[in-house]
């Protein structure tokens, strides 16, 4: 049984401030463990990551060679995944293609009106580390995901690693790879692999990007090193806010709530609504339906947990516990979400209407599943082809133009004591 | 002495990984520390930033209200700054301002071939926090470099953190936050102003993303509190690298390197030509221009430890040097600067030609001056307006586009093991 909360409670605020607040990831302590596989890896390269992929992931493998897929495998393990699958494969593939292909930037270049040159240009990445989880985590569509984005951007090689466990390779995460057109995998994981990439090792060319989730092992080896290369962000479990109005099936949103909280234990699932009937509806319904829900002990663990049902008097006075809750995922289940979408400021994804389940938006929407959890919509977005460019600045003066500017940046160089700035502005100007 | 290079040395390329691999930085170990004052801070909040900061800044405050900048102190500290320079700080942030207003992201909203409509939103975050160090480093140009593009990008909150070590506060950098129009500033710095910020305290609401630069301590409280907060990058020591070739008056190339150098012991400078003549003769100016630099010393241990003169056989010839440096400050000192820019793949910011000393960039230019260090042009971008900024995504369906996508929907949950989200697209299709 999920909490209820209502507005009109006298102890409303610190409630929902209690909510906000909650933990619900674990943090283990893996940062000595993951500093020292790092370490390891950057010193004996191809054979830290064998002995590490031989210990954590139970095999027995005796060379970094055998930790390449071949194009075989890739092969064969197309022929093991169903032909509407696959299909259903390209159809999100060619969908996110589509949505991405309008977020690339523009290069700028202009003349300002003093006559200096100014501009920023977009390059891709060169080459970027794509993580993928090993075990029950290990979704296709999370390839595509973030796999898509960086081919959009022009970036021209992407290493991707996953962990075998047991040996064991998800043969649908291999042709989710085959349909994104990646061709380097490695069955790697851990903090082992994010070394391998951040470092590069004998066999393994380093890359300047990682992107994709992990678990606290790749989180905390991500984080140390952040800077050596770039990181995506630092996933936390998934969330939906549900916004509804008394006008839904109860069925359909309680339904909504479990795909969130099937993917975890600690996933959250929220319902605000200013129908108390409603309310109650719904959270029968998913008592109901978690009865007959495959994942229904992960989903009702999340619910019993971490879910919550607010009571509001007015969908506008929704909006800025919208807000503060910052969702990754937000579903306007309500008669006009465009007037409510206008007053979201913080929300990773926003689905509107009743007709649009969050699960789309996982698979075949077109836009990214890759979102900001843990309120870091306040700050972040979701994953895009912005994550794989990056940009240079361009100024250029003439003699003439910085006679125009260099006045000022002498005045400004003097006065913070860098007598160097000012003179390498001045020298030109025989000041 | 800077070192030498030449690329038909035997042994340039390992000596050139060398340089590449060169670590300028003394990484001090205050991660424990740090930690430690993390907690503290959020555990007692204003009490404990009013301890550490009588204990670090070796002041005595008795209450967190006299860490407050009033507005008079700030009203004051114009007062002493001479008219010239709040000129050139008002030229400075009215150019930047200029050329950042170009960067906003545009929403885009749009309906794709099958009906589904789809769409990213820009919006502003709401409360940024700015560092500004004390002491030495303490540049006004650096306050009107982070609050401009936040400005610009909508942000509503500012609040401005800058240390008074022994009582002092730098009247320059008061100056350049009433210039930007920066109205909350705490005489605050270290780790104790990072948790302040990413917490809040009893007196400092929290903010949501913390941008700036700091020493080791503030660098490792901004990476502990990444997540809670977003954070710009860790920026190491500041970089030059010039390519330039015969036709270039030593002297001001000279300059130009030194006033890198003149940042930091551990500021580096390199130029690249393919005229020996030069090369020499930008040395002998080198250590001619040393003799009168105010800051000299500085710079002269920086040219001697981490300088360097790099021969190449022809321009082209710099260009894969110049991308894997990946530097952050680029000049392109030589007769057809646009040729050359073609092939620059990975630096911060390129300044073409003779006449656009670097220094410009710094202060007067327009483009920002905070930019990726350390090899990080590889993989990120200088700030911008969109480091202050969030997309959400945007994606509605009607009964007819989600019976068009549903299928692939429901058959990738199923593949994926998720019948939750199978099912809350099925029982809206009754399927």
């Amino acid at each position: 049984m999920a909490i209820r909360l209502s507005s009109d409670q006298a102890d409303f605020e610190p409630r929902f401030s209690a909510l906000l607040a909650g933990k619900r990831e674990v943090s283990e302590d893996v940062d000595l463990i993951v500093r020292d596989i790092l370490d390891d890896v950057r010193a004996r390269g191809d054979a830290a990551v064998v002995d590490y992929t031989n210990r954590f992931d139970r095999v027995s493998v005796t060379g970094f060679e055998q930790l390449t897929v071949r194009q075989d495998e890739i092969d064969a393990a197309i022929g093991q995944v169903p032909a509407e699958t696959l299909d259903a494969l390209r159809f999100a593939r060619d969908r996110i293609h589509a949505h991405h292909a309008r977020q690339m930037p523009k290069d700028d270049r202009y003349t300002d009106p003093i006559g200096v040159e100014l501009g920023s240009r977009w390059t891709a990445i060169e080459a970027v580390g794509l993580y993928v989880p090993g075990g029950l985590a290990s979704y296709p569509s999370s390839v595509l995901m973030n796999a898509v984005p960086a081919l959009v951007a022009g970036v021209e090689r992407i290493a991707m690693v996953v962990p075998s466990p047991d040996g064991v390779l998800n043969p649908l995460v291999l042709a989710a790879a085959k349909v994104a057109g990646i061709t380097e995998i490695y069955r790697i994981g851990g903090a082992q692999a994010i070394a391998a990439l951040a470092y590069g090792t004998q066999s393994l060319a380093p890359v300047s990007k990682i992107v994709g989730p992990g678990n606290a092992f790749v989180a905390a080896a991500k984080r140390r090193v952040f800077g050596t290369v770039g990181i995506d962000m630092i996933a936390g479990p998934s969330e939906i806010l549900v916004v509804a109005d008394a006008e839904n099936d109860p069925d359909w949103l309680a339904a909504d709530l479990l795909a969130q909280a099937e993917h975890d234990p600690v996933a959250q699932s929220i319902l605000i609504t200013d129908d108390v009937g409603l309310a109650r509806a719904v959270e029968e319904a998913v008592d109901r339906q978690l009865r007959t829900l495959p994942r229904g002990e992960v989903a009702g663990a999340s619910w019993r947990d971490f879910g919550a049902v607010i009571l509001v008097a007015s969908l506008e006075e929704a909006l800025p516990l919208v807000n503060r809750i910052a969702p990754e995922h937000l579903e306007l289940a309500v008669a006009d979400p465009e007037a409510l979408l206008a007053g979201v400021r913080n929300a990773g994804a926003v689905f509107l209407g009743r007709y649009t389940p969050e699960a789309i938006g996982d698979y075949v929407g077109g836009s990214n599943h890759v979102l900001p959890t843990a309120r870091s919509a306040r700050f972040s977005s979701g994953l895009s082809v912005l994550d794989f460019v990056k940009r240079t600045s361009i100024l250029k003066c003439s003699a003439e133009t910085l006679r125009a500017l260099g006045p000022a940046a002498i005045a400004l160089g003097e006065a913070e004591g860098l007598g160097g700035h000012a003179r390498s502005v001045a020298i030109r100007l025989n000041l």
